[in-house]
């Protein structure tokens, strides 16, 4: 491995955990049409180091999409501690982002090939009236919601599926079977979450598992239309992608 | 009176209780330097109804503070009912105003005048990483508070007092004795909630009741202090005004 001893520089491995409000941004990844979180802690790594950094992301979240623990690694030849590195951070990122932990990982940690699998949250606010102050982390549903339909709408998502019918129809992955572990739908007050954790996402798999489940609770298509969009695998039949700004990037499992 | 009755028409008198993320706003009150939450609803409501409305606010917050339960009146000949109000409001406010109550009041009510009180509450994130979600609404410090310090502090400023010496000295208040009814500190998780409940508040005295208990907290200012501030009636003696992103108008009691 090139990477971790280069002549006699011993490379450490470096693992972020990241917390970012996404509405500003394009998504983790870098992109052409405006600047991603990698981007912005990429740069600010390169200040506190004065190396160029290379961020491994564990999974790209999309454009406005959050995270409260996004986790990324990096190589460094630097000796900074982890504590200094984190303190350096956290005064020079943009407001928006913020790291929560740096630690020192083994070399063969990899952000992304060393998850097990992810947990996402959505956020509903479903109220008779907004509210300014959870507006940018959850999305507005002033209809009545049947929290006991969506669950049993999401009991048949359960298990290990081909999950075709719940990506966006520009995806290109041929291999579409995934693992859900998890789905629980819970009510705090006027906020109703919904957390997936699965082995592993297609595009936009997690905003059309709600938004599907948004439909099944509002009573515009019956709990057990899930299987059938299972087994018929169109997408057509599932419900609108439920929008970036409630969903966030909880936990990644290692 | 003549706003009640003009001619033949009998004027309704509106009740409104507002949420807003003051961030972008110049304070409740219309201002010159930029636009005011009250010239927003102003506005939303004269489309609304198609009358010019002028609304009387409780209490005028800051450039930068919030608010979840602000309450204003307005006088208006439409016989639009209360729920079609609200509707039309949250619907055509900006994101960051939203209206959680319409309600008929008597004809006597007046949201300033009619006021017993108010609680506003300050959110600190005292922990070692910032975080993104709650950076709008909470001042972070980073520095251990010992609370039970600040407790002590708070206790001498509860009751019937003098308090020139926590209000800013670009005012011109004459009458400055005020009844602090209760100063409650909590803590959850890392936010910790400081809430001040008074008849009446002092321009900035919210801010500097917190910059003083914060200083108390940090170890910098023994909570005795505090009485030495109140019967020197000083603002020089007592801690910086705390920054108005942490501060949130609660509730205005009638």
């Amino acid at each position: 491995m090139v990477l971790e001893r280069s002549g006699t520089i011993f490379m450490r491995n470096i693992k972020l955990t990241i917390r970012y409000d996404g509405t500003a941004y394009v998504g983790w990844q870098r992109q052409k049409n405006g600047v991603s979180v990698q981007e912005a802690v990429e740069k600010t790594l390169r200040k506190i180091i004065g190396e160029k950094i290379c961020l491994i992301g564990a999974g790209r979240t999309d454009s406005g999409v959050h995270a409260r623990g996004q986790v990324a690694n990096f190589k460094t030849a630097s000796h900074l501690a982890p504590e200094r590195i984190k303190r350096a951070l956290n005064s020079r990122l943009p407001e928006d982002i913020a790291v929560s932990a740096v630690e020192e990982a083994g070399t063969d940690f990899h952000a992304q090939f060393s998850a097990l699998g992810k947990r996402y949250r959505y956020t509903i606010l479903n109220s008779d009236a907004k509210d300014p102050f959870v507006r940018r982390f959850a999305y507005y549903c002033p209809q009545s919601l049947d929290l006991s339909e969506m669950r049993k709408a999401a009991r048949h998502l359960v298990g290990k599926h081909d999950l075709k019918a719940l990506q966006n129809s520009g995806s290109v992955r041929k291999d579409t079977v995934r693992m859900i572990r998890k789905i629980a739908i819970e009510k705090n007050g006027p906020l109703v979450y919904i957390d997936i954790e699965a082995a592993g996402f297609l595009y936009n798999m997690a905003r059309n598992i709600v938004g599907t489940l948004i439909e099944v609770g509002r009573g515009k298509m019956p709990a057990v239309r899930v299987k059938e969009i299972l087994s018929g695998k169109d997408r057509r039949y599932c419900g609108p992608t439920a929008p970036a700004r409630g969903l966030c990037l909880i936990k990644v499992i290692y």
